[in-house]
């Protein structure tokens, strides 16, 4: 057996270049409550972009290296180079989340019991042949469940899970949500369809209107067109949503959305004193497809708040137990509710490719990559 | 005895006009739980403004009527028109706050025992001679206290307090506040003190850092200053304050903040991540002197809040019993902790001076005019 496997590094060098490399490492080995999983699927999730590029401007990136040894190489931007700082000449392994076959256990009965299962796992390092884990992190698929199948099982099914877990513990009667036509955001529509809950759905295209209504959503405002605003409004007095998860970050959206909240709001009848409507509203941005300063016009009042989300803080929030049956949920639905399609399967040198890295690096796409290291 | 009294009225007219009026109105009675407060001193506090000018362009103002009898009137902006929808051709009774002398009450015994005692009160209708209110409204001075003392218990008072309970309530160790040199920021300075709570003023003016330094206050930082980013990262190092109320709303400040907290966190040795700190800071808007957009840069992680803050909201949060607790605080430290200076008594025949108006208009700049209706 071979001692050694490959992995992918992201290392940013001293001299302001970042390199993109598929590495040979040490094969792990399972300690007595661990298992070794070789890696069969590992998506490339735009949560991975910021570890995959750092601050490196890939529009500069050469291909250099060998076709069995590729390596990429682009510039960061010296006036960003501090932003890096932590991470120079420090090569960092990829991959957050993925799923394979348990090859081999430790000695523990937890460990022994997986091998030969398939197991999804979120915990970076993943765009690896091979990653050790400790039995219990492991995601146990039902039986016949494939490693592709199972390889995004962690960051869109949970943030999905997360966002409408948030709903209800805050008290809101439905979501908005924005760059809506997304992986997540498709999922979100099969979730909320499901639950019962309804969502009024953001998107910049009108292929991507055709897209969620034929998944059966319900709200689909295109945000490109003239009567946006009212179409929204309509929407929210519809659906009584005073609660956003916004992907866009950047400009005016977060305000737009609690700007529609309220006048959908006094125009249902909602008490609007003289700091308006006293119904909170609230916009949680979780993503930055566009890095520009958010801008929030206030004309709605007092009641609502804007601020951050990340799934693994909300998971660390509602605790253990109640994480646990979330994960649950997705191991049992992950053929329906949670599947996830992918535009193209690659393999860890097809991943150095310049025609994939431009193309995973437009965020929000649709497009997913999904890197198989046994390929 | 009179049938009627003077009151101060704002209306907006259909045809695009603001009226300010003294007008005479009938003398209410007290039922048998309510008593007639004899106003004799009323507060104009920046959140008067919105009501009192609604949506006019004050620099338009022109006096007419009589010296006995006289009226102010300015052009509202045609395109404004909409936002006072809800008041045209209703005088709107001004003034949230005063204190005043109970002249006579209803028959129950909890209305009796309070004739000849000073109270504050909240609740609209203040810039006038007289008003009627529940007994169990009134918040009952004690004995020695002037209406004029007693006359701002509500609006700033509670305001401090109820940040420095949100500040407990929500696990922070210290507080920012803007525009700190207010008379609401010097009444905050002197609660922090009394607590042994940290707090870091920002202001905009050096003679605003002296005075909050004569007060006592430990942590001033000029925002005018080229140092100010530094000057506010070592404060928040020194304080750990993770959560800032903010008068001004508008521009970049929020958004500084939020950095300055996170800079701070990161280098007092808190865990960063890729996202960065996962400790939450908070930014709560509860003023608007700057109109413009909120508009939040994003560099510091996905561990943060912004969002509007209003007193009475919290207060309602927090029941009626803790509120209850706070109002009796105010009234045993009316004369020390919460004092209010005033720069002008007026008249309410004096408020309607064309030089008052646009000196009361200038919000922020820490004078503070007190109508006396009686004089």
């Amino acid at each position: 057996m071979s001692k050694t496997m490959k992995q992918l590094h992201s290392t940013v060098t001293q001299d302001g270049k970042l390199q993109l490399t598929v590495a040979t490492v040490d094969k792990p080995e399972p300690s007595d409550d661990e298992v070794l999983i070789r890696i069969e699927a590992s998506p490339i999730n735009p949560s991975d972009l910021g570890s995959f590029f750092g601050p490196a401007d890939m529009s500069t990136a050469t291909a250099t290296g060998t076709s069995d040894n590729p390596m990429l190489v682009a510039d960061v931007p010296e006036h960003l180079m501090p932003t890096a700082a932590a991470r120079v000449d420090k090569p960092v392994p990829l991959g957050i989340e993925g799923a394979g076959i348990v090859e081999s256990a430790g000695s523990s009965a937890a460990a022994q019991s997986l091998i030969g299962k398939t197991v999804a796992l979120m915990g970076g390092a993943m765009y690896s042949e091979y990653r050790v884990a400790k039995a219990d992190q492991c995601l146990v698929m039902p039986n016949g469940i494939t490693p592709v199948e199972a390889a995004s099982s962690f960051v869109n099914p949970l943030t999905a899970l997360g966002m409408v877990e948030t709903m209800r513990m805050e008290g809101h009667a439905a979501l908005v949500h924005t760059a809506a036509a997304s992986n997540l955001g498709q999922m979100l529509n099969k979730l909320c369809i499901n639950e019962g809950i309804d969502i009024v759905n953001i998107v910049r295209h009108k292929h991507h209107v055709a897209l969620l209504t034929s998944l059966g959503a319900g709200y689909v405002c295109d945000s490109t067109l003239a009567t946006f605003n009212a179409d929204l409004v309509e929407a929210l007095m519809a659906t009584n949503a005073s609660l956003a998860f916004d992907a866009i970050g950047g400009g005016n959206l977060a305000g737009e959305i609690l700007s529609a909240m309220e006048i959908a709001q006094a125009r249902s009848g909602a008490a609007v004193g003289a700091y308006g409507s006293t119904i909170h509203k609230q916009v949680y941005i979780y993503g930055g497809l566009d890095r520009s300063p958010t801008q929030i016009g206030r004309a709605f009042g007092m009641a609502w708040g804007v601020g951050g989300w990340l799934m693994p803080t909300f998971m660390e929030k509602i605790g253990l137990e109640a994480a646990a049956k979330l994960r649950k949920k997705v191991a049992a639905e992950i053929k329906t509710t949670f599947a996830s399609v992918y535009s193209n399967e690659i393999s860890l040198i097809e991943a150095l490719d310049l025609d994939s890295i431009s193309a995973f690096g437009k965020k929000a796409t649709g497009d997913k990559y999904l890197i198989c290291p046994q390929k």
